[in-house]
């Protein structure tokens, strides 16, 4: 169930085995250090979004250039993080089940573990877990800020749960959580800014009413790799919870004014066959590359479309049969969406000039629960 | 990186953590003796495809059943089958690169391993791989049956190809390869049996072309559980190949006239947000549940839609809101497409009336390469 590595440090990249997830170690590190540069200097702190990368190793890189934490959307993944030393990990989401609360708890003895409500049960059902192992966990408030998903309506119904936690015994209110994630794929940069606008405005009137309540709001947290320049610039947004700034996946760079990320993870595919004169066919389909954000492009070879997937197939066409892939091939398609493609591998190739450097386990993965 | 069971044995279905891979043990027996039934009598073997479940465990009860062997579409898919000890696995797939074919000739020392080609120089790539392994590899050819993918073109080219396994010293001429995935789906049954018509006159001009060049067609292999009774009853065809009968998708419920199975695979989820009236958000999303083929259905529950899905949630919606399914509630998701979904989850969590009988292992997840 655990899948051998698809290569060994040393290794040029066209001998790895096919599909494996490459990662382009320059252009990684690159994306990191630009996300530092822009919070270099500002009150605005990095948490860098785990659901994305999966790995302690990754994270560790990220808070090595100041990232002050991790979030993450599922307990499964706080553990592994947890497990991996990541000394502040917040889970961006609602959890709900006492097996789950009680791990989550179980969490607060070995990291600074932070969750999400909406709902005044699931703040009853935390307060029990946390009175049961005898910690005391922080707490968000989630506030719709757009998405209409989860989370409740700015101002009133927020503070009435930010009263809740604070009067419990074994709660702290730490903040409100305002991330708009169906802003973050808004291709025109004029409505973008509009949304996060919003979510800004319904932020700061939230914290204000808390205030007049007697309630501080240490953390307002939300953003991602579309819209932080807009909440790092906003003035009441402290911590950004980009993840996908660190690899760049083509839907994002189908924004226009796209994030100012270079492309970092792919996924090296084989042809395994091409037996008409305008179609090759990779050993990677929806298994190996979920397709909800679209297909992926073929880096380096812009007349090539990657026009249809099945389970294990992807089938890519030319116009001129000269420059149809080859059989046996090797190509790195750009992923439509990074995070639930990282969640189908085990392993991370780390590549750089063309070799094998290191392989990290992409060690969340899986971790639905 | 594997994942804990997500439930013990004896457990109350609705105690399980979710999000969870669900097998209803009396639907899916109901659909193994089902199809059993449907062969029964005939000259017709199954061999069904492992792609689907990717367990050891379901192969061994398929083949209990009458099933002849199982097939796959990976190497590592394969090897899993293999050293769980089934006996006969075809590959029916290219398979190429040089470390993946070292890795399938060493296969033919503990099973019957054979495999797909569509070019002479994939013939030739195995030759080398089998001699170097001292071993012998029975070789199918692919051919197009309207899928225009992999595979030759009916007739001539199949001939040539496998006039040149015939003559390789390691390799054994086993048959054609005639499968019409993309008929599968037809809503329509009269356009359906159209397609799977073709595929049957191309099969069988091969076969009776290799029979003038005095090459034998042992195997004609292909049909899927969308057109299963077709290839059955063609007098052509020797295996069928389906492999989503055993659990019976929503989007094969989809068809006109869908396959006899009943749905006994489901992702069980919980409702960890429910903060306006006509809206439920569930734990499973893209990452739990692929929707490459659609959303899923809620199971017994006609009045409740899901509407988007985002990596970690999934949006359902009602109209009369006395019946938004309440926070804390588990629903069992019928998935939109079975096997992507299986090959999410390292458990299989086997129910039967309502409690836990079995924890099964997907043995062969994310087995892509």
């Amino acid at each position: 169930m655990l899948q051998p590595p698809p290569a060994e440090p040393g290794m040029r990249e066209d001998e790895v085995d096919t599909p494996a997830l490459i990662l382009d170690l320059d252009a990684f590190e690159h994306n990191l250090d630009t996300m530092a540069g822009f919070l270099a200097g500002t009150n605005v702190k990095l948490r860098a979004h785990a659901k994305t990368h999966k790995s302690p190793v990754i994270a560790k890189l990220q808070m090595a250039r100041g990232a002050i934490g991790q979030c993450c959307q599922k307990v499964g993944e706080a553990e592994v993080l947890a497990w991996g030393g990541i000394p502040d990990v917040m889970v961006t989401n609602q959890v709900v089940g006492a097996r789950k609360l009680a791990r989550l708890a179980a969490l607060a003895r070995i990291t600074n573990i932070s969750v999400c409500v909406d709902d005044p049960l699931q703040i009853a059902a935390i307060e029990q877990a946390a009175e049961d192992a005898g910690v005391r966990i922080p707490v968000m408030v989630e506030i719709d800020v757009g998405g209409k998903r989860c989370g409740v309506e700015a101002g009133p119904p927020a503070v009435a749960l930010a009263e809740i936690i604070a009067a419990s015994k074994h709660l702290s209110f730490l903040g409100i959580q305002a991330y708009h994630g169906s802003a973050q794929h808004i291709r025109d940069p004029e409505q973008r800014a509009n949304a996060i606008g919003g979510a800004i405005d319904a932020s700061r009137r939230t914290v204000e009413q808390l205030r007049q309540r007697g309630l501080d709001c240490p953390v307002v947290g939300g953003a991602g790799s579309g819209s932080f320049r807009h909440e790092l610039a906003s003035g009441i947004y402290t911590e950004l919870q980009a993840g996908s700034y660190a690899f760049m996946d083509a839907d994002y760079a189908r924004n226009s004014e796209p994030p100012p990320f270079r492309h970092a993870l792919f996924v090296l595919a084989t042809v395994m066959s091409a037996s008409s004169p305008h179609v090759s066919v990779v050993d990677a389909g929806h298994k190996a590359m979920p397709t909800d954000s679209g297909y992926p492009l073929i880096e380096g070879r812009p007349y090539v479309s990657y026009v249809g997937a099945s389970d294990e197939h992807g089938k890519l066409t030319v116009e001129d049969p000269a420059l149809r892939p080859r059989l046996g091939e090797k190509l790195r398609l750009i992923p439509g969406h990074c995070d639930p493609t990282v969640d189908r591998y085990d392993w991370y190739v780390g590549v750089r000039k063309g070799r094998v450097e290191c392989l990290w386990p992409v060690a969340a993965r899986g971790a639905m629960a």
